[in-house]
């Protein structure tokens, strides 16, 4: 593609529109205990979709959200299911109770929409999987760092057409700030999020897998340390990971909790896609020095492109989730995609080697 | 470090001086099948080496070298060491050819500068290592893609300096153009270069090592492939793997020959270092849709700061090789580092799982 076809690409991609309206699809918001709820909230809103239904433990922060979006607030969470109009729950709970809660969400008869990591554990993995199957139920998965990011929905596009041929290899890191007085205390603890290959390692699964159009995939090998953070002795500052996919597509992912103050934005988050005929890099929350990201850098036979990725592809995965749940369809991200990248994730967090330093001062 | 420490830093930076002058240190370079030997030949004399004779099989060749610096040429490897000037030979042969030559350069008394790759074989390595000790002669390597870099040298002195804590995790890539209708037969075997994690594989190696600031590592897994060039059934056109080092540091190193053509030069090698104070991000060669390379970037507790690299440092290596070929020191880079560089990238090809796709086209 040259410089004259890739606007035609762009123009020609086309961008999402409202699934529903008025109170075609009520959806509750249940437990917000990570800020992701409110991203999930507002995409299904833009969507089509209605709050209905606010359910927290912390009254305040719960009422805030509802009245934000004209909803009701509960402490109760079966007050959910005597609203007939509700068809799905979104959630942020603590990672280790996602699970369990989805599948009683799915249990009851409603969709599920969770903030990723899905899962703490390949148990609830497994139960969760099993629920879906035998309720017909959604267990949607917010893997938000591709889903709502456009220079990374609008590299899967490029990549779906071609435009750099076969994908050989993935590059992705995660970086993100501690920020650590404004975390909650379970933020802290390994059972409460299962560690950090599994926290933000997921994202970084589930694009290796859509990049590379393969689901089948294993972890040749991974680790996590606390370089850092020793007043913390239950948290990784540190994991990475490599990955192999059936086709042949190699990746590598790294993720931290070093972000320093100097950064403007909470990550320098990036990801490299290698293919026989070019190669893209997203720059997706900063371009250095050069102010914000959302940017995507396109080499193929043609030329170099610097494409400004914001307005390209807007956020379809909310419309397309609205639709699933209400046709039953698998349109927005399959499961076996979703758990795919949930399950490798789980697997390089179990099997990690630690690089915690020891001794170093003694200790 | 703030924007002005950081110019202070830079100002305080010694620039190489030449560490001989006339014939204080005559060298020959000797087998030019790889073109590095030009860059290695300039960068010795810069320093203030003499080239004082030209060997190789190709007349024309080895002429037109030895004529842009006033020396002789001769077909004969043995009218080396009938020329006492001589101290050293630099040489680009044809990578299986690199050890043993090395260990004859040693034996009859000079020291030796090769390319990289200076090895295809641990039994070569072992051989020159034994040689080298016993006769107290150095076996130099030249691995271009940090001692001939300056943003690469740069990032050295800053992390020395602790500008970034303590080293992580390094990411390197260096994808390559194949440019095949240029290359020598020998290109495309095997036997010949040893595979692409050993051909261009051990600078990635060599980097590591360094800003890890550790050179006793380990592969932990590696894998090598040929996705697109059936016709040379030998050849790796992809490569990589995942290196942990023993003070906790982990590294992920890629390198390719799929530079498309639209790239602006041969490739773009890039090397991330994450610290858990700051990060560096080298853009070596091209600073994509932005010109040429040679850039550094530092993010800090201080901010984000972009760094032509340019004059920054200058290429020390040249001149503490000549200091450490007349002084017998070892300045210019430790032994032990050059070998550990290339040992691992040896063990990594030898153990890299294959990912040649195979049977697709019903072959």
């Amino acid at each position: 593609m040259n410089e004259k076809e890739l606007r035609d690409f762009f123009a020609s991609i086309k961008k999402p529109s409202p699934a529903a309206e008025g109170e075609d699809f009520c959806f509750a918001a249940a437990y917000l205990d990570h800020g992701h709820i409110y991203g999930m909230t507002a995409g299904l809103a833009a969507a089509g979709g209605k709050l209905a239904l606010v359910v927290d433990r912390d009254p305040e922060r719960g009422r805030a959200l509802a009245e934000k979006y004209g909803a009701k607030y509960s402490p109760s969470f079966d007050d959910i299911f005597e609203d007939r109009r509700i068809r799905l729950v979104a959630s942020a709970a603590i990672p280790s109770e996602r699970g369990p809660l989805g599948c009683e969400v799915m249990r009851r008869g409603l969709d599920y929409f969770t903030d990723k990591a899905p899962f703490t554990t390949l148990a609830q993995l497994e139960e969760a999987w099993r629920v879906s199957r035998g309720t017909g139920r959604h267990y949607f998965v917010n893997y938000s760092e591709r889903l709502g990011s456009e220079c990374a929905l609008l590299a899967g596009y490029l990549i779906r057409a071609g435009v750099i041929g076969r994908v050989v290899n993935v590059i992705g890191t995660g970086p993100h700030r501690l920020n650590a007085a404004t975390r909650p205390a379970w933020f802290f603890e390994r059972e409460k999020t299962g560690g950090i290959l599994i926290d933000i390692g997921s994202h970084q699964v589930e694009q290796f897998l859509y990049y590379a159009d393969c689901d089948e995939a294993k972890v040749v090998s991974s680790a996590v340390g606390n370089f850092s953070h020793p007043e913390y002795p239950g948290f990784d500052d540190f994991g990475d990971m490599r990955l192999a996919a059936a086709n042949g597509a190699t990746g590598y992912h790294r993720v931290d909790w070093f972000t320093p103050d100097g950064l403007s934005t909470w990550g320098d988050g990036r990801c490299f896609i290698e293919g026989t005929e070019g190669f893209i890099e997203l720059r997706k929350f900063s371009d250095l020095t050069r102010g914000r990201g959302d940017r995507l850098f396109l080499v193929n036979g043609e030329g170099e492109f610097s494409v400004d990725a914001r307005g390209t592809t807007g956020f379809p995965f909310f419309s397309d989730l609205i639709r699933d749940s209400m046709e039953g369809t698998d349109r927005a991200m399959p499961a076996a995609h979703a758990f795919a990248a949930a399950r490798l994730s789980l697997i390089a967090q179990r099997d990690a080697a630690n690089l915690t330093p020891r001794n170093e001062h003694g200790a």
